[in-house]
């Protein structure tokens, strides 16, 4: 049996007192990213680098939500979340399944932090 | 750091001389299978079963394409390759990416039985 073609990684942590749990998978065409509180894939959501480029603009990114309730602070924390795993990941877009009960920015920064020590890509 | 909540099972092999890989991940509100013969996620489909039930009817299943091409045959191989896993998980609905070169019927047994072995709900 050869080596597994797709990657995947998966990291639980106390964050902020609340289980978390992080899993990464690699595809060739998609980064998998589940973050859950909740132990569900929660909301799932797109986050796809535009194609369009210019020399003056940071990179821009669409985000659309598959699954779940599609609400304004879920964009917004979606692209928080996945940009730079896109990035890393050659431009490669996030498909992200998001199930968190604290949004606040510091729990954020630490969930980043886990994604990195979950890196695939 | 407790056991992680999330299980996830991953297995490779030749079916009908071509690399197939099965990755099935549990949360607690859908089970992710990826059939892939690509390396890719492929078309993302939710296979939910029908919450209506009566005493003489099978058991029916809804089917959604929400990444990827919307084809007849992606609903029907959907339902052929993850209703018996929604079966045996309790009715809980499947996220299955299906990514396949080779749909025949041959190949569609040999894969159910690779999913059979990753079992982890």
């Amino acid at each position: 049996m050869a080596d597994p073609i797709i990657k995947s990684k998966q990291v639980q942590k106390e964050v902020n007192g609340i289980s978390t749990e992080v899993v990464c998978t690699e595809f060739s065409n998609y980064i998998f990213v589940v973050l859950t509180q909740y132990g569900k894939i929660g909301t799932l959501i797109s986050v796809t680098p535009d194609s369009r480029t210019n020399d003056i603009s940071t990179p821009t990114f669409s985000t659309k939500v598959l699954l779940g309730k599609d609400e304004p602070l879920t964009h917004v924390c979606a692209k928080n979340l996945a940009m730079f795993v896109s990035q890393e990941a050659g431009n490669r877009p996030v498909l992200l399944g998001l199930a968190l009960k604290d949004s606040s920015l510091e729990t954020v920064k630490q969930i980043k932090e886990m994604v990195k020590g979950c890196q695939v890509w």
